[in-house]
């Protein structure tokens, strides 16, 4: 294999309960990626388009650290030509270092004749948002390549668990056109949370994991619950208790933010109220005074893929 | 129905990770009820059997507290007499109190004709850990009622998640013959815990969960781990750690304290290494100057159960 086109999905980080330890993948909201071998040996990004002020440079930029990793780990005996697409702009919180990073990941590792495991994939992903985010936090790059809902069980060593997807779930999810730098808001968070609400927060860890695997969409809906993070975090994020209540009462399952923000998601059971909400959310928005965006999707259970031309 | 007679198991709370929240119960060890209807209104325990020092004044026993605050939800016509044998020592981490307490719901419920649901027995029994411990907790009377593993998802509203039992999973248990008070055991407890600390513990919540769904003995070893409540109470428990450590060596998936010690529970995968694990905690604690009683059980799945004359 010479070339290949591949797609990175976006991805929602925490899903309320599960800080630094949850994600899922959103279908259709993503990063086209295209790889082609060189002889020249190295990286090089010719174009990157959908986003603006991202480094072409491969050093500084996540999916081209991503790829020189890896050629450099396998000994290849070729380079990397790459251009990307993004399908949705950095700094949403819907993991777009992420996507970057996991399809960089995948593809190079196609064009390596698949010396790594997907576990390994991740762990090259997560030197991407090093690169981009300062942290290599594993939670979005990991949903990106898995697919579905992922627990990030350990950082050390990483171990992924993969979570059961209910059919009917959706995402509806709005993107407030401002900027949260992750650095923000994680400065914002607690250091130390009390005993008591630690339990209350893992033991709704527990319920959301299992709503997933027993398809039940109410334990699902009482576990979306997040008492330590979101507390600390929605004052950055403006009319988050709009958006919050207008999907609540429109039917979701629950909402929250999305990564570090500034996208809040909701979780949805079934088409019909994923539009009811869609339109709730939309209506919370449309008579503030910030631009923003509105995505309703399916989960994309199926993680970064080739894309056949 | 005139008479009954129950068993209502032990039972082993937090399971390591998952302090205040987890639980499950525990085959062939607990206590053995008999219950009548009495034309005298109120309350009377005639007997108990294996174990000191338990009152028998109804308003101060645990298994009375419950029968008593049924009896009056229930405007019951009748009374009750109950004989309770303690197939256990109270004050072992096994949840004592919380036998008692569930057999009293289970069986009152049974000679009310069954008005109540089983979330509404764990609330009453949760009285009788009221008054046997101070605090109305829930995850050992939970276990003991519904059986195998539960999940506390919440207090407030009270809501129990059932999480599955896989086939070849065993209990093995060292009660050393010493009184860790529980009151004690809390107050060790650090109030509050570094963030960083409870992502780790709720990963781990996580990841014993999706174990238990998946019958992944791999992931429930992993998630086997406590770093909060153990290392503040282990020094409560003489030779906690030569025991957790003999345990391992002999292939036990995890150990830890049960409930608030100072029992040391042992969970392993299939009944040969559960009596190698047996031996290698025998041998680790015959040396030392404290007595102490060894069980080794499958997971009871079925909870309090009528037993057949």
């Amino acid at each position: 294999m010479d070339n290949i086109k591949i797609f990175a999905p976006a991805t929602v980080a925490n899903v309320s309960c599960g800080f630094d330890s949850m994600g899922f993948a959103i279908e259709n909201l993503g990063d086209t990626m295209y790889f082609e071998k060189t002889e020249t040996l190295g990286v090089e990004i010719t174009e990157i388009t959908g986003a603006e002020n991202l480094p072409l440079a491969a050093t500084e930029n996540a999916a081209g650290v991503v790829a020189l990793a890896m050629l450099k780990a396998a000994k290849a005996t070729f380079g990397i030509r790459m251009s990307i697409d993004k399908g949705f702009t950095p700094g949403s919180g819907l993991g777009s270092s992420a996507a970057s990073s996991a399809g960089a990941a995948y593809g190079v590792n196609q064009l390596l004749e698949a010396p790594f495991s997907i576990l390994e994939l991740t762990e090259f992903a997560r030197l991407g948002e090093q690169a981009a985010c300062g942290s290599p936090i594993a939670d979005n790059v990991a949903a990106a390549l898995y697919g579905g809902f992922v627990l990030i069980r350990s950082y050390s060593p990483l171990d992924i668990v993969r979570l059961p997807v209910p059919e009917s779930l959706r995402l509806v999810a709005i993107h407030p056109q401002i900027e949260v730098k992750t650095k923000d808001a994680r400065a914002v968070l607690p250091e130390t949370v009390p005993l008591k609400d630690a339990v209350t927060q893992w033991a709704n860890v527990g319920g959301l994991v299992s709503g997933l695997f027993m398809n039940d969409y109410s334990l699902i809906q009482k576990s979306l619950v997040d008492i330590i993070v979101e507390p600390a975090r929605k004052h950055l994020i403006p009319h988050f208790e709009d958006v919050k209540t207008a999907a609540l009462e429109a039917g979701a399952l629950g909402a929250g933010i999305s990564g570090a923000g500034p996208t809040i998601f909701a979780l949805v059971e079934g088409e019909q109220k994923a539009e009811a909400v869609r339109e709730a959310i939309d209506s919370s928005y449309a008579n503030k005074a910030i631009a923003y965006k509105i995505y309703s999707s399916k989960i994309n259970t199926r993680g970064v893929q080739i894309i056949d031309e």
